[in-house]
């Protein structure tokens, strides 16, 4: 089966954002008003070819820890949807 | 009320990711199989307040239009979720 993942990484709670601050600085310059706690993070999509959901979860923790993923200061939200032969074009 | 924001910011189809595709390449030396199509963007979360979900989205948007996103190049994502009042602190 084939899964299409999009993995949200984004700093640990307490890592300082300067970009996040920059952006939240700007915005009441812009005539933006309500907008809080803007933190930024990377946004990876990838597609995987595994068992069932399971395995592909596995399989995507494994790539997020070893390789996506600065475990000290990052984390990584992993969500998974099936993809079908169709969109897979 | 107050909305939580997640902002996927992702290259048009067709605009070329030099970083996911190094990513993609470097997969089989680390040992990952049956991983393709990796593409990589920016995610950006924030708080929104505003009446009702429709207002915040639309806010979000215009933000995105404006702001976050080189309507050029990107595409954005937006979902958006309800926070309770315990959840601000």
């Amino acid at each position: 089966m084939h899964f299409e993942a999009l993995v949200e990484v984004r700093l640990r709670p307490g890592i300082a954002d300067p970009q996040g601050q920059t952006i939240e600085r700007a915005l009441p310059a812009l005539g933006f008003e309500g907008i809080a706690a803007v933190r930024t993070g990377k946004a990876i999509r990838l597609s995987v070819e595994a068992a069932d959901e399971a395995a592909a979860r596995r399989r995507v923790e494994d790539l997020c820890q070893r390789f996506l993923t600065n475990p000290v200061i990052e984390d990584a939200v992993i969500s998974l949807e099936p993809l079908s032969p169709l969109e897979r074009q």
